[in-house]
């Protein structure tokens, strides 16, 4: 059983921060509200996502494992403006997701869920380096280390007291420092560490993180990152995990 | 003779609705106005526009038949801005238009009419259905049926008195349902009536329709759709008329 | 030795003018400024560009002769917003451009000015029409010329007291009449005198020149164009200079 009302926009905003890793997802819902966890096909990108029931504008599930086509929703959705509101509710006969937008009424087919890539298992990480930023700036240290080369690195630096990207490319190098001044928190464990991205996979996860929302980013050397952020001020909670490539490689 | 003045908007959005289905046609002038009849090279869509001489800024004309090339023609009006006056005259001697904005002088050949498709009879069709909604209503449901198939259905139920926009993909349906309340007149002549049309007609006619132009649109069962609406305010009239899919083909 | 501080949107402005003749190019840096000077490879347009000292926020050079790669600069300026600074600082060991924007740091490797085209030498014309005219009346007479044909005229007429752009299709013509009221100044030279010139290229420096850009242009008889106008209000002068195609070929 399932039946809700939501908010076009968190809505979304929620599910672009999924998209960007895959098509298709496992979509778990109780009475705690609905989640999403994902890991693309590579196995390099993970994302986690809440949205508590409380953020929706109704809400009522008894537990229910789905199984989403997320290009299709994401269309779906994209008939709807901002401020609407879109009504789910699930089929119980035909098992079909039933969505409907001021007067427009879509009938979903949903995928097996057994058919859909397992959940991965988050893993519990203690990084020296932490920062909190904008996510404008997570997006334009991304774009600038995209001129030089195709992968880049996140790292703290101990004696400079900042948080840096930074991408090294054939005849040319690009770095943003952020220190003290330019974050809203700044924590490097005492340490200097470094990792190294993929850009494909922050280009995406970048793209999907709203400019003004406070990312938490932990860093630590050849370790994967973790970037922690809300969407739509605080009504669903996102995290990405992403795995570092190793530079002796 | 023909020399006319015209509002640059008033002229680009009526040429519009003419150029979604045909690259060239056939303009008659006479003392009331300008009038064009089209259909599709493959028959299916037809287009009826007047624009009457009063809605000109100045307009004098004989009886003239012109063959017009359309993309040509927008191209040469997308120089003008929405406020400019666009001045049209016919060389008699060149057999040429001259087409005068702020400045711009074009000298536009003609097409020889008689090598243009014939202008078709527009046929009175007495049918049941007939509703008169905003185009931003049509454009929506057309937006949302291309999401499942290419083709779509319009139809009125007279069980829920309602005028319907759907479309049924593989897997996925939706549907627009308009009552009473959502359109600004509904009657559905005591009938429930379908009839099936091609998406990619309606996508273009869809298009051409202004957003906040009242449409109305008469609807019967396996028959064509009438769609009449005006451009500009009442400044210039057209009607589409679309021929149905057979759905047992 | 050179290091300087500009204003973001002049640099984008001025540099933009050249970029759309060249992908490379010298940078001549002295006490008064930094200059370019350059020609396209089919040697038809020239551009000759300069920045002087007063116009950078701060500016200390000694002679040097850069080689410049202007896609890959326009890629990095174009991560600054219009209002920001960007710090321009050569690495004389290692020769490369530290170039610095708001917390980012981009250092990029310069071309041997020796693998460089050479620089033109922009010769002195003394042509009898002159007129100075918004950058935007130009764009207009080039997107309109490019309707018909691939090549256009300027000309001054002495007996009409006109600049005109103009354009002959196979079918179709296109001029755009400019007299005393139209412009900003208007001198014939008491002769009727036109060039053709090549509207890719046109098309190209018109989009580089500033719409509220007071444009001088000189125009002879199947002679060269020049046009001169300055950038950001004066902050840089460019002269474009543009080979004419002769007629009777």
């Amino acid at each position: 059983m399932f039946r809700s009302e939501i908010n076009a926009g968190l809505l979304k905003s929620s599910v672009d921060t999924v998209s960007v890793l895959v098509d298709e997802c496992k979509v778990r819902l109780d009475e705690d509200g609905l989640s999403i966890k994902a890991v693309d096909p590579a196995n390099v990108g993970m994302v986690e996502l809440d949205i508590p029931a409380d953020s929706f504008e109704s809400y009522e599930a008894d537990d229910e494992l789905l199984g989403l086509n997320l290009v299709r929703f994401q269309d779906i959705t994209g008939m709807a403006n901002k401020g609407d509101s879109i009504v789910m509710e699930l089929d119980e006969e035909t098992r079909k997701l039933l969505i409907r937008i001021d007067g427009l009424r879509y009938t979903l087919s949903l995928i097996d869920p057994d058919s859909i890539h397992q959940e991965p298992n988050v893993p519990d990480l203690d990084l020296p380096g932490n920062v909190i930023l904008p996510g404008r700036e997570i997006r334009r240290g991304v774009k600038a280390a995209g001129m030089v080369s195709d992968h880049m690195a996140f790292g703290v630096s101990d004696d400079e007291g900042s948080f840096y990207m930074s991408a090294e490319g054939d005849t040319d190098d690009v770095r943003v420092d952020l220190r003290d001044d330019d974050v809203i928190e700044l924590e490097t464990g005492g340490e200097t560490a470094q990792s190294l991205f993929s850009l494909d996979y922050l280009d995406s996860m970048a793209k999907a993180i709203p400019n003004d929302a406070q990312v938490e980013v932990e860093v630590g050397d050849d370790y994967p990152v973790k970037m922690r952020f809300e969407v739509s001020g605080g009504e669903a909670q996102v995290t990405y995990l992403l795995a570092p490539r190793i530079e002796n490689e």
